[in-house]
């Protein structure tokens, strides 16, 4: 293999969101639609969500959880009726007015006067108060107990400055809400649901993250508790990856989700939501992303092997190409990872030496090439993404491996490229997060000198709320910095509040974040 | 088992449509969402659409189409473009025009007036335009064809009279478009299509269909050719189970979509497309549903063996939950139809007995119950959902094999309920299409003669085309009658059209339709 290096024309150290822009569009991952705030998913792009889904379904399905589907419109009346929700979503939403388009007379078409809507409809940022709706319907005695549904769907919610896969007017998610008789339940299942979360995003996303609480002011509107996971990108920032939310009986009523319990006692349900979306490959990329373009953790990728055999427009590519197919049926016939492998033989038009640094910038876990002479020796010419180059010659890291032992070994291959990928971005994450800092000064000063991508730090708090809370989410914004969460598994705290100088009761994380 | 029958309160053949709406609510399928137009898929609902699914998108990866996902919402300017797209769709669309809520002083949400989108977007009611666009983006040489996409999505059509899982203003469907060098390509990939959506609906729904190109008045707007499958009802009505459209350049010129020819000319695609949608779910029931509920295949069933534990509160009950496990696990670990056993231990509350019948009436395709009873003898209590009833005696057509045999035996059973479920629709359907009328009052007379549900008659006519089709159309349209398609693989023409009396080239059928 030449070891002519197809580089993209931005490095992250010098420029981290211009160089996600080129990863997404060097890999073929997606594009802007011309629609304002809308993207297109392109066929790598949607792949890698189809497989997050499938994994993520399974999980959800495990747990019992049961896929429904409702309305893509909410009418206005559902975001009336529960002011703190309207507080917290009425404010950009796509409003369908008409039902009929009608020529304009000049040779353009206009919203029907004739079919105005009675009542306007919004196309739903989230599906809280219609499946609270359909809730109250189904939940009538214990027995319906508890009732979890979850649904996969696309959601709007206006956005002025977008950013493809983190931030789009649509994108695409999954809703999970439950209904249970008591807090207690509502809870461990509120904390199911993450660690769902943090499983899935780990095993499978290879994304290490932090599972913790949210403080007051960044909960979702009308929860009693919101819960979430933090992974942290290549620069350093924080990326909300999901969230869970005990809502109480908040919601439960407002929509009157009611249950008669055993003793013919009438009682408001204790009810929970939870959600990831398409923002979670933004998270691939930021975090698996290289100067070469994205490296996607085989769990996730549409084809984890990418053959390319070598043609040269000669009566000998048949018989290159039957070997090929006979690689690809061995390949194929493999599992690893709990799965049969997905492997490709591309044969499309082009020089294997260019299609490989297209797969390379695609991040396929692994590429191998094929040509006559490779044939002849009963060998392949491989290279694993994640390693791509030689650290110490500075050359492309290529193997040439026997034909059968590459396909006996691909399993442990595969299994080895998913773990050092999550390896690799947990020491990562965990070299750059700061801890002991106790004074507020540390912190400024941390984010001053330490370069561009500074990560996070972790301090002790006093857990204020109302207007001491509000002072210091101010504080913080200053330095555009914010509370991702009270990690879960963290120390106790033993100190000072950092911004009160009360004596601390938890430990936060705190970051930029996306 | 018992043998009181909880049937439903209609039947059939006393009231098919209200039958139809009773079945969805007995197996507890989907409801009204109280948005108008719109429907909640319940989790049994789902469930079979998700099955039908997976397994229509296995078909389309296998023909190497790739799946992507675009926006929802369309620009106006798209629509303006295509005049004949305009003449097809532009009728009843949701549409877009503002992209925030505010308050109305009077405790309401009304749409901000400051927040008025300069051009109105429209929620898709397909996706051609929108995917013209990108498809004219990606295709500039001859490599890049053909290219091959799908979509599964969300769509929107305003419907006025709305029937839950047939015609809702809002659906859930895949279309796929695809663009090639020229019409010898385009036509066979649509007719690939036809014959995939064949082979899935026969094979996996059950449903027997009759493939055919569609008249020209039936044509999708824009396309040179229409292709359909279609299926009868059991009160003998058709209902177009899918279609497949040869674009020809027409939207490539709208669009844009062009390429380079290997000697260098600019020449525009011939693109198709093609599209299913959640009404198969429709079908399944008026297919499928019998006097006391839903019958579903068992490839598209969620749950394909349920099994319901008889217990009675006391000690014993841990010992049978413990032999129902076992029989569950020696289920799921068998494999049926290509894939593993998908059974249920439902160990929700309830009597067995009430149970059953929730499970008759859901139409799981094999429901076993076992007692403490059943287990001492080894044995368990079978029900196979398709043949419920023992003809002779008119009692429940239970069974009591040994658990082992059993076991070993479902996968057989499972296949046996899928070909006889086919066979059953097919003997009915072939026994309701009706050949060698000649005159049409004939087929007057048919209509008025056979009852509620009097089936399909296959005629001949000389294919007109504009005003005398129109009389054509008209005129079966006082009989309440529609073409449904001339026949792929019928017979040809050898007499007079029954119309027109000039000499026949095809033969059609005629039918009423959903």
């Amino acid at each position: 293999m030449s070891n002519i290096r197809h580089a993209l024309t931005v490095k992250r150290e010098d420029d981290f969101a211009k160089w996600y822009q080129e990863v997404i569009s060097a890999a073929d991952m997606a594009e802007e639609s011309g629609v304002r705030g809308c993207m297109v998913f392109k066929p790598w792009g949607y792949g890698i969500w189809e497989r997050v889904q499938r994994l993520m379904d399974d999980r959800i399905k495990e747990a019992g959880v049961q896929n429904c589907y409702f309305p893509l419109f909410i009418p206005l009346a559902n975001f009336e009726r529960e002011a703190s929700h309207v507080d917290g979503f009425a404010k950009e939403m796509a409003v369908v007015t008409h039902h009929r388009l009608i020529a304009d007379g000049k040779g353009g078409l206009i919203p029907d006067p004739e079919a105005k809507l009675e009542e306007p409809l919004v196309v739903r940022p989230t599906s809280e108060t219609i499946i609270g709706d359909a809730m109250a319907r189904w939940t009538q005695s214990w027995r319906d107990l508890p009732l979890m549904i979850n649904q996969w769907a696309n959601v709007v919610r206006w956005e002025m400055r977008t950013r493809m896969f983190l931030r789009t007017s649509e994108f695409l998610w999954q809703e999970g809400h439950t209904a249970h008789a008591d807090k207690q339940e509502a809870l461990e299942e509120t904390h199911r649901a993450l660690e769902m979360y943090r499983a899935c995003v780990e095993e499978d996303l290879a994304l290490p993250v932090i599972a913790g609480e949210k403080p007051e002011n960044e909960r979702f509107p009308g929860a009693d508790e919101t819960w979430s996971i933090e992974a942290m990108m290549q620069d350093g920032k924080a990326l909300q990856a999901g969230t869970s939310h005990y809502l109480g009986t908040n919601f439960a009523k407002a929509a009157g989700i009611q249950y008669q319990d055993r003793e013919g006692t009438q009682k408001f349900c204790h009810t929970t939501s939870w959600g990831t979306s398409t923002r979670m490959i933004g998270g691939v990329i930021m975090t698996h992303g290289d100067d070469d373009g994205l490296r996607v953790p085989p769990r996730i990728a549409p084809f984890q092997v990418v053959i390319l055999p070598m043609l040269r427009d000669k009566p000998e590519d048949e018989a290159t190409l039957a070997y090929c197919e006979q690689v690809r049926a061995g390949i194929a016939a493999q599992f690893s990872l709990g799965e049969k492998v997905r492997v490709l033989l591309d044969k499309t038009p082009g020089k294997a030496s260019a299609k490989r640094w297209d797969w390379v910038r695609k991040g396929a876990p692994v590429v191998i090439e094929i040509g006559s002479r490779d044939m002849e020796n009963g060998k392949v010419a491989a290279i694993r993404r994640d390693k791509l180059w030689n650290p110490e010659t500075g050359k492309l890291a290529n193997s040439f491996p026997q034909r059968d032992e590459f396909i006996s070994g691909i399993s442990d291959l595969l299994e080895d490229i998913q773990n050092s990928l999550y390896t690799e971005a947990r020491d990562r994450r965990d070299a750059n997060i700061t801890r002991g800092v106790t004074e507020w000064s540390e912190v400024t000063e941390f984010y001053k000198s330490n370069g561009k991508y500074p990560g996070w730090i972790e301090v002790q708090w006093s857990k204020p709320s109302g207007a001491v809370l509000e002072k210091v989410v101010e504080q913080l914004k200053e330095e555009k910095l914010t509370i991702r969460n009270v990690p879960r598994d963290g120390d106790d705290a033993d100190g000072t509040c950092i911004f009160t100088g009360e004596p601390a009761v938890e430990r936060i994380l705190i970051a930029r974040a996306y």
